[in-house]
């Protein structure tokens, strides 16, 4: 549906342009995903553009700022691009939400130091609480934490799947227990394991085969020297809409491997069997089906975005604005960042911002433009420490997962 | 009140040792600086220890978290100690509040954009609206903010003010204009200017002399090297709680030189004569009047203190336990931090924990102790990279400022 470079159109039936452009006011009967919206009510955001009304929020997240958020259903909500602000931390109520399954009840979270994990695959298996786990070690780790969906809007095969366009992805500082110090208190991982397998403690429906709903899901046991068994999150405790009392954070990797209410963590010589491993989360070719030969949704790739101006096809004022944006390389850091008025053609140089919270963390870019009257396509495009650049185009794959296309995220305005 | 090094009592009239120790349940009856209590209903945090009750929230901080607030009065609320957990930053809505009148009219933080602040003293002073100043650089710096008052409860002389203990601070993340940016392009300032002086944009009540109740503080010029005019605290617009839609941020300095609402930033020649800036806020010696020749509160000293355990007085069991704290130096990074058991008879070198955030963050510090059961008197030690080691003893004077001992902030706790 968009192609490159975009330029500002008027498109309300598509999920992931959902945005309406030009200051029109008025409701519109819309489908979306796994449920119907009867009217979709505008709100008319700061900047005076029309954005997209959402849902109420859910239940267990109604302390989250509504205002900043699409409602896409009770178990995804996504950050609207305007809502980032220019700081480096993405406050508790504004990050997203994705859950494969609804979350277990909140009495979890009632006595966050009474929650157990068993630890598995290594010499002396046991199960800790987190009480335990306070004591055993304590780490703090700002890492960017991103659905691996995020970026399916701009596929044009729309993907059966959330069509998240920037939104669901934060920086968030988690503190918890390093993975490294556990295993190593209990006598280290056993011999021939290859993976680090977390197990959620979402509630497994009756009647369903376990394998089908269970949040399950290995990475490389080399993830295991940054990773956290984390009670924290931005300071307070992890809520449960974020995986609280305790979630596995591997930095560097996409969501999904980021265990929430985490009850088991092992180490083991194969990887899960539950279908969220097996054939979900795979780079899977278009028509095809998932396996486990297709390669896994792991380490996040070098990815950027513009976040001010923050609304697709924003009517400014002719002068100077201030380009802004955030920049990751999942597991390495971000070099440099380059920002574009002229949809790709030409680039400058933007100034990388504020503290630098290390390589796991997004850092914040910015660029003083002086835009005349006209239309612009404001585009960004990172570089890595290793030199990586931000691809260009996305790779097409049936689910719509890792989009890191600067072209896709690029954003049409209007300069009045 | 408080002899050093202090060890566990029952003093529920003392407004600095409002804890109540060794989990007795009731109500009493408490006379509190400015207000009274008819009852002090207890609360019990997540450890089980009894914590002091509040008043409610004043309205303009309803969105804060209740419990993790002591409310002294509508213009001074207290993040408890048990409260700052283990993350690097300080979540808004567990943050201190402290005005020195009440804030204006919520409706200034509706369009923070169009707020304008006058900048004087420099060769083209002008108005500039916060939508103009976001478009004029950007920058976004982690700092320490803390009242002067903070560590008053501690002092035996009772001073008049808030009895603040460990709570009135926070590390928050700050984004706006560099002062310094902002200064060179309006010509840079004129000739003959020593400090920077800021005006709030508290209302005047009629009737009165306005210098007895303008918020107005000098710093000396220097500081404008690292101040910022920030519109974001914490990736969030400034909360009128906290001075948005506009607060001058001075890194390192007290927290009454960040002007919130700011209204007016002037390079002069001579200190502002209001007299929250004249006679107030002075270093000034037990028994006599503050005036302009005692030393003004500006940086602040390297201090630290524990925030795990939490609760004075706390019942521990008896193992291994993480001791936990923050330390800063004002203007000066942290380089080390000492933790004892013994109440300074002998120490341990704490590890310093998480990202740096620079020099004018805390940084946290942790150190895992095996405690058997008995009293102990837990205390830290702070010692910033000039060598400066945190002062033992509390500097007495008149209001109770800049209290950063040692002594005073350790905690003593029980191990059974």
């Amino acid at each position: 549906m968009l192609s490159s470079p975009r330029i500002p159109e008027r498109n309300v039936t598509d999920p992931g342009r959902r945005r309406l452009l030009g200051g029109a006011i008025g409701t519109f009967a819309i489908g979306l995903g796994g449920f119907s919206q009867t009217a979709l009510a505008q709100t008319v955001a700061a900047t005076g553009t029309p954005v997209p009304a959402s849902k109420p929020l859910p239940q267990y997240t109604a302390w989250k700022e509504a205002d900043a958020l699409i409602v896409h259903s009770s178990n995804t909500l996504e950050t609207r691009r305007s809502a980032y602000g220019s700081g480096v931390i993405t406050p508790a109520d504004r990050l997203f939400v994705r859950n494969n399954v609804p979350p277990p009840d909140p009495s979890i979270v009632a006595d966050p130091d009474a929650w157990t994990v068993a630890i598995e695959g290594v010499k002396n298996p046991r199960s800790l609480s987190v009480a335990e786990l306070k004591g055993m070690g304590l780490e703090t780790t700002a890492a960017v934490l991103q659905c691996s969906g995020n970026g399916r809007g701009f596929f044009p095969s729309k993907p059966s799947g959330t069509p998240w366009t920037v939104g669901a992805a934060g920086c968030v500082i988690w503190s918890g227990v390093p993975v490294r110090s556990l295993a190593q208190a209990l006598g280290g991982p056993v011999e021939g394991v290859v993976y680090m397998t977390g197990t959620g403690g979402e509630a497994i429906p009756q009647g369903v085969d376990p394998k089908s709903v269970l949040v399950e899901r290995s990475v490389p046991i080399k993830a295991m020297e940054d990773a956290l068994l984390a009670w924290e999150m931005n300071g307070e405790p992890v809520p449960l809409a974020h995986g609280g009392p305790l979630r596995l954070v591997v930095p560097g990797y996409s969501g999904v491997n980021n265990i929430k209410y985490i009850k088991r963590l092992a180490f083991t010589p194969k990887q899960s069997d539950a279908r969220i491993m097996e054939s979900r989360y795979r780079m899977t070719p278009p028509g095809e089906k998932g396996n486990p030969n297709q390669a896994s949704i792991w380490e996040m790739g070098v990815k950027s975005w513009i976040t001010s101006p923050g609304t697709d096809g924003e009517q400014m004022k002719a002068g100077r604005h201030m380009i802004e944006g955030v920049a990751f390389g999942g597991t390495n850091a971000v070099k440099s960042v380059e920002v574009s008025v002229d949809g790709g053609r030409t680039w400058q140089e933007a100034r990388l911002v504020g503290p630098d919270l290390g390589r796991f963390a997004w850092r914040q870019f910015a660029l003083p433009v002086d835009l005349r009257p006209g239309s612009y396509v404001l585009a960004s495009r990172a570089t890595d420490v290793n030199g990586k650049v931000q691809d260009e185009l996305r790779i097409d794959n049936s689910a719509g997962y890792n989009n890191t296309s600067w072209r896709d995220h690029a954003l049409p305005v209007m300069v009045a």
